[in-house]
């Protein structure tokens, strides 16, 4: 398949050596020359503007930020390959391909990522392992584009996972959003030589996305603002409660009961792969109830999906 | 030396197997029999009781949870040799040595540890380069008891920073406790299939030590409870400062002085090691003012003090 990437990050980067590396025939393309220039001597073909570089593709990955995507569908009009993103925002990316009158487009988000970034970082085994989202929708989504970026990103040995847009933009918001703002609230509690001298790994874990570019921080979760600040006012009513524990008169015992419960959470992440399953005639609602419940798409056959579920299912029942 | 450890978890467990991999005569105690069973079939000598254990040693170090040292302290009446300890506050455990007439203690507290718990995760390198808190007061501290433990630790290969029990214990607030509060309150945001299945690396980092068992979070933050309900009140104050960014009109621009200020607070830790010193003829007055700029010992000579600073010292002018 040919394939241009945009945007040539460490996703953009890391995808682009992914899909050469399996075999694909890749483009790409950086606003940024010095990146470019960094693409072309890996050995990579890239062009010096994003219409050359989707010029005649099956697939256009767009890897850059969101305040940057608008400019880039715009650059993209009257193309009429398959047109896809890797932002951690799903519905307001969903809107913008709407608005900008893209033909085809499936929404992805693959969850990986260090808090290191450019092409100098890119790595092609990034994708392995990882979850990759891709968006399905009950009205509006084409299975045969769908099945296409699962069959490519599943190549990569990620596991696709089916989700509305606004069903991923909630559970990021906690899970992946507000863990950034978290470290950023951490992070400030350095400041002093002997604070700095006494941090150790509950610091240095805790604080780590902290290190991520302001810019791509802010872009992730103000692009994702009413989610993000619902869940972050939760996690503060959580932590004042656990305030008025550390202020009762016997704080160790009050505290024990949500440490027990977050604990118990923890300690049963990740959940465990379980068997394989086969999806037959599958439509968007059977790809939905997989995603919903925590399932991943392993692979794709010529009339089935290979599928996976968690091994227990703990909210069944 | 001969030293007895009493408790053997994983700081406990791991200090024997270091000590008597460093040459010292170790003598173990734990008061779960299953525990002193584990210790022994690892080869360590591991007597029935604390009094047994002690007796005849030149330091009893004392690896027990904060909430148990008060009936240790107890059975330890009439010891001459050097008690200290390894819990991560302080002051309280000072107050205790003195409330139990203890003749000789200096406390400490090594920066070490992870989510695991018990001998059987102990570790005889798990202080090597790490940095052990031994407590100086201007008034009140024996330096050749001191100097004694100094060179028992940085002969494991720890950091060994003085400082005094009070700024200790607010440090480790802000940058030991109060992570643990925020691992806790972000492994709560678990609780749905999708949500365990999007997880990924900012979750799994900042949850982290919301792994560990609830018993030991609850006894250091509740024993610290004044200094971490101070800090996580600052804490809070920050996140709600987020949460008007975010509900602002332009949230992706408000966001970003928040998290510039946190990235280069956290890309400049941990801070490097610079050059070499010597303390001759040292006070507590110069090991204080060592431990309060972030430096450390790296060892004992005969007649000084070999020393470790910051490399560049950021908060003089």
């Amino acid at each position: 398949m040919r394939i241009a990437v945009i945007g040539l990050g460490l996703i953009g980067g890391s995808l682009l050596r992914a899909l050469a590396a399996d075999g694909h025939e890749v483009i790409g393309y950086d606003a940024d020359p010095a990146t470019r220039e960094l693409a072309r001597a890996a050995g990579y073909r890239v062009l010096g503007s994003a219409p050359a570089a989707v010029d005649g593709t099956d697939v256009a990955a767009l890897a850059v930020p969101l305040p940057v995507l608008p400019k880039v569908l715009a650059d993209l009009a009257g193309y009429d390959g398959l047109v896809t993103d890797v932002t951690s925002v799903k519905s307001p990316v969903r809107a913008l391909a709407e608005e900008h009158l893209v033909r085809r487009f499936v929404g992805g988000h693959p969850m990986a990522g260090t808090e290191a970034s450019g092409f100098a970082a890119a790595d092609s085994e990034l994708f392995t392992g990882c979850v990759w989202v891709l968006c399905v929708e009950p009205h509006g989504t084409d299975l045969a584009d769908w099945l296409t970026l699962a069959r490519l990103y599943t190549g990569l040995g990620a596991r696709v996972l089916p989700i509305t847009a606004a069903e991923h933009d909630n559970a990021v918001a906690s899970i992946s959003h507000v863990p950034h703002l978290l470290a950023a609230a951490l992070a400030g509690k350095l400041g002093s030589p002997l604070n700095e001298a006494l941090a150790a790994g509950s610091f240095r874990d805790g604080s780590r996305v902290a290190g991520t570019r302001a810019e791509l921080t802010a872009a992730m979760c103000g692009g994702n603002a009413t989610e993000v600040a619902r869940e972050l006012r939760q996690v503060i009513g959580d932590l004042e409660a656990m305030l008025r524990d550390l202020e009762s008169p016997d704080p160790v015992r009050a505290l024990i009961p949500a440490l027990e419960r977050a604990g118990e959470l923890r300690r049963a992440w990740p959940p465990k792969p379980g068997v394989p399953g086969v999806l037959t005639g599958p439509a968007v609602r059977t790809l939905l109830e997989l995603g919903r419940a925590g399932g991943w798409v392993t692979g794709i056959g010529t009339d089935d999906i290979l599928t996976m579920r968690p091994e227990s299912d703990r909210y069944s029942s």
